[in-house]
């Protein structure tokens, strides 16, 4: 066919870092300035989102923002359908030659919801990941806990596991991060317990924010926890540093 | 005692990401320019500090420098007797009053050195981690590796263990990264050979900076990496996003 080829745009999962927007980095900073459109996961039914808020001095008016409206019951998560109607609706704006800058709460890659656009986009379109501050750093650095030196093993755990898959992860590492409390804090609690590791974990509740709580999961007494929150937990041999 | 007591500098960890010196954080460039005193490890002997290298942009002149001197070989670290040396060199700028920010490559808790600084320092005088991008995220979004989705387990894995040590790790984690491969990479892709786990794993190398490597594990022949290597592995099942 005769005629310029229309260059298409660029996809960026960009993270933006655990809560406080002094957490962005320079580079996340600049892709956001330079953008044509911004889009962001926000919990349907109308909440906030929270990645927006962590970016949003550095959003300059007249972009195009896309909220992606994420369902939040975890039985339904993810939910292919809405993921690919705003797949879509995301690679029309690639093809029409605008950067698309989707934002990211902690890290892109992981756990973060930036990979089932990432899955159905980065095969079509130049596509770049920038790395941002994850939540497990941020936990480790608000509780003063230094998690993994020389050679331990850490191992990340999602709380949605079965009591008794939890106990097996729990009990061969040396550090262990528990992602996802929510309402699972309850039965965290007991599998601590039985492996007699419950002193010295820690409970972090939206780490850099303002709001932010950092105590002894031995002090907790709820059953249920917001959706971020993390439990740290140590060999007591591995506190010297 | 009559007087006014003086008031202690206060002590930062700072993040300073994996390499590209476009992923600081907006809170780590504040306070590298506000620091009086900047410190960072540089390898025994003379090589280039990259922590610096990561941050040169924003150190002024004029800055109280010092250069952490890390002794490499993995035998004697952490050697007990440096740490407690710039310590009490740290904790005198600390007692005149001045802040001291100590440069740390990735997270300062995720494998840091500064782990052995906080240890000595955190107990007399106000401290404050700033996590940073870890190389982890980093060469999750450089390799276009989605590391763990939804209910996954990941283990951060570091590679001197023994080799059985690895093989029992490795295979009951959906996602794994290697960290510190350097002279174990043999033993590595023996393990990942024997788990049916060597495709789909990934050899990263200095992870966001210019002379960056991504390839299939299956491809390195070399029997050593560098010090900044990892490796990434995922179950083939985890790849559908």
């Amino acid at each position: 066919m005769a005629g310029a080829e229309a260059v298409s745009g660029k996809l960026y999962g960009l993270g933006v870092g655990p809560g406080d927007p002094e957490l962005l980095t320079l580079k996340a900073v600049r892709l956001i300035a330079a953008a044509d459109v911004i889009a962001y996961p926000a919990p349907a039914g109308g909440a906030d989102s929270m990645a927006r808020r962590i970016a949003a001095l550095h959003i300059p008016d007249g972009k195009i923002e896309i909220v992606i409206a994420t369902p939040m019951r975890p039985e339904t998560f993810p939910a292919d359908d809405v993921y690919d109607a705003y797949a879509d609706e995301i690679a029309g704006h690639l093809r029409d030659g605008h950067d698309v800058a989707v934002l990211c709460e902690g890290d892109p890659f992981l756990y973060g919801s930036f990979m089932y656009l990432f899955g159905r986009l980065a095969g079509e379109f130049p596509t770049e990941v920038v790395p941002g501050v994850s939540s497990l750093g941020a936990c480790a650095a608000r509780a003063g806990v230094p998690l993994v030196s020389r050679n331990q093993v850490l191992a990340i755990v999602p709380a949605p596991l079965s009591e008794s898959d939890l106990e097996t992860r729990i009990a061969v590492a040396d550090a262990v991060a528990v992602m996802k409390v929510g309402r699972h804090l309850a039965k965290i609690r007991r599998v601590l317990t039985k492996l007699d590791r419950l002193e010295g974990a820690v409970y972090i509740e939206r780490a850099t924010l303002g709001d932010e709580l950092v105590c002894p999961l031995a002090s907790v007494t709820a059953d249920t926890a917001p959706y971020f929150s993390m439990i740290l937990v140590r060999r007591t041999e591995a506190v010297d540093a």
